[in-house]
């Protein structure tokens, strides 16, 4: 255990790897001096800062299944404590993560509340985002985006993100995480952080977002995608410092809306930015929806030469009709964790009026009875609770004034009334 | 030449089975005397009943990939003859058949005019009818599901088939298929078939229809499954005399709304059932949508067992917005026939107000660039064209008074009008 607080560790499960892990924890290259375990474990961010203690540790990669990243030579406590903080939040995600593919458990990250309604036309009220909070982390989900520290001017939708996480539930085991597109979005954050005394704190997890084009980071954040990477490296190690976790997305992973097909080799070399960032999962969106199984199925093989699959996650929009095919693809690739939001919430700014980002509902239903389970706490029995998903994207697309575009949520939802009909005039009830 | 009239050759495509074949074509076990070749295609009922020649030959079952059916033993030569009809038709088909395996060559059978429109809540007029019907085939569709003859009492928008049928444009290389669900109907068939000297005749192929359960047939036909596999006995018997392609749907090959979970043993049972009554193809039919990519390659891995998987359709439901991913599934296991509706024309009577046949639009956009290719005319440049089926597909849509559900077909759209605003603003024109 003294180990596992020290150095990081993607992923353990092969032999080899286990047997190199072993012979490391007999004989460690070097341990700091001066830091604890309890110090070092980086959830207390004032005792980082031990001057001048020099740790020489080796950088091990003993796979692509085992990527040991332990500091390099002659780095001082201050990074030494960063580091550490880092591992900390990787290991508690990544032995997860390994548990899960193991046991063809899929982690889904709720995104409804922020990418989800960033990208509907209406904005809703602080309260009914609240509500929309809990009522996930209540039907099981275990990680929930819960809004976003980008300014009201350019997104309206996102407005109240301060309130939003001040007032919502925070039960035990579920991750909110907040997008933090920039250092002032960050310190925004910090800020609000250090006037609250919450425990747990309002918030465990950012994301940070860059794309794989040049053309599309231009038109969204006015800069090259390597510009953005250097800009997010502080932001990340910030963010790592305070013992959060950092989740990174690629947008348009496929294809982009200014530059067409993607190249996938470009993919690859932007997740492993954000991965060695610290960013503890990399999610692959493919923003526009125009990927096919082959196309992601591709696309993953290229993005794993770099970036261990157990450190990846798919996030598909519906665009096309193919987001759960595309679901399925990613499966097949060893992912284990999709993106998906409660009622399809968010529509696609490149084809107005065609859907977004695949439903929750659709992604449950169609995991159910198969050899995946959906990982999900206590709340929603050890899963998600479809049916409660199929309630809550109901009532948010009619806080939006519209229908759920789930498809399972529909046909559940009509299927309910059918039966109800059924009963009432005393007729065969439908099994289905 | 002379054998391939004569006897029905399901698959040809191991060695073993070549040389089985080959071995039979130099020392058939038997050959009529009295039927010449020209006589024995079946194309002429007038003269199929040459009586009390008796014909011996031999039945041969020689691998599930190879099934040999030539009459059994002491068979009139009416019977003689009404195997080679029948032999005649499936020759045509699956040796089509067996290259589109060898080539991922997929079919679609577009049946939005029939499956579609009988879900629909409105009714079409017949000149929109045979409109459709028409862009259908100039869009390269091969195979069109153009009507039923059922009783306009009980489908009220079946009604004006047999003017639909007289009057739409009948191209070369199209098949037209009409719905026939008992004799009756067929003799309605074959009535209008005789009053008109059309060539080619008005259509070449029915299809018929029986469901995997018990529960579902007696809702809809009142009767027993296998009551009704008697029934359709004759009926196909019948239209095989006469030349024409027979083809057969199973519906509730996953779930049944009365009885719930079905069993896939039984639904490879009747697939042969249909197969064995000279069905050149059986279309398994998830008729509620409740289909995971799981469960339909578990239920086609038991049909295979009884039927070869190049006389098998896939006919997937959208209702929880599995069916694309369900197509991929059907062909994995190898199944070249996927049934789609233009538009997504159908809802779903089970869960009303969900979504009904999968689009055709989806599964065009879906096999783009893949390693399948679909199958379409010279009019759709050899394939079936994707912007003209979206054209059809929001036209229809129209006519029933809404908006097409066709992902796919709602995205392409949507760009459209994006892009046309784009170039007239003199923006950037946004690539996808």
């Amino acid at each position: 255990m003294f180990v596992r607080q020290w150095f990081s560790i993607s992923v353990v499960n092969s032999t080899t790897a286990e047997r190199h892990f072993r012979r490391f924890l007999i004989s460690p290259p070097h341990r700091p001096k001066s830091d604890s375990p309890a110090q070092s474990s980086g959830l207390d961010p004032g005792k980082q800062s031990q001057p001048d203690a020099i740790c020489k540790v080796q950088h091990f990669i003993i796979s692509p299944m085992f990527s040991f990243q332990a500091p390099r030579c002659a780095l001082r406590t201050s990074q030494v404590s960063r580091q550490l903080c880092r591992t900390q939040a990787q290991l508690r995600v990544r032995t997860f993560a390994t548990e899960a593919a193991a046991n063809n458990l899929v982690n889904i990250v709720e995104v409804g509340p922020r990418d989800g309604l960033q990208n509907e036309k209406g904005v809703i009220p602080v309260d009914v985002k609240v509500e929309l909070i809990n009522r996930l982390a209540r039907a099981g989900a275990q990680n929930v985006e819960v809004g976003s520290f980008v300014s009201p001017k350019w997104v309206p939708q996102m407005g109240g993100t301060p309130e939003v996480i001040c007032k919502m539930e925070r039960l035990p085991g579920v991750h909110y995480a907040v997008l933090v597109p920039n250092q002032r979005g960050l310190d925004n954050l910090f800020a609000l952080l250090s006037q609250s005394n919450a425990s747990p704190p309002l918030s465990d997890e950012i994301s940070i977002f860059t794309a794989a084009t040049d053309a599309f980071t231009r038109a969204n954040l006015n800069t090259t995608t390597a510009e953005s990477l250097t800009r997010l490296e502080p932001v990340a190690r910030a963010a790592l410092d305070r013992g959060l976790r950092v989740r990174g997305y690629v947008s348009v992973v496929i294809a982009c809306p200014y530059s067409g097909q993607v190249d996938y080799k470009r993919v690859r070399d932007v997740a492993k930015a954000l991965a060695d960032m610290g960013c503890y999962e990399v999610s692959l969106g493919d923003t526009v929806g125009q990927g096919t199984p082959e196309k992601v199925a591709e696309m993953i093989e290229e993005v794993k030469k770099s970036v261990p699959v157990e450190n990846l996650a798919g996030h598909f929009h519906d665009t096309y009709g193919t987001a759960i095919a595309n679901v399925f693809a990613a499966l097949a690739q060893g992912i284990r964790t999709i993106d998906s939001s409660v009622g399809g919430l968010g529509g696609c700014p490149y084809s107005p009026g065609a859907t977004g980002n695949v439903a929750t509902e659709d992604v449950l239903y169609a995991l159910k009875d198969s050899q995946y389970k959906v990982a999900g706490s206590q709340l929603g029995g050890g899963t998600i609770d479809l049916d409660k998903m199929v309630d809550i994207g109901w009532w948010i697309s009619e806080q939006l004034g519209r229908e759920s575009v789930s498809r399972a949520g529909r046909a559940i939802r009509s299927r309910r009334i059918l039966e109800a009909q059924l009963a009432k005039s005393g007729e065969t009830k439908a099994k289905l």
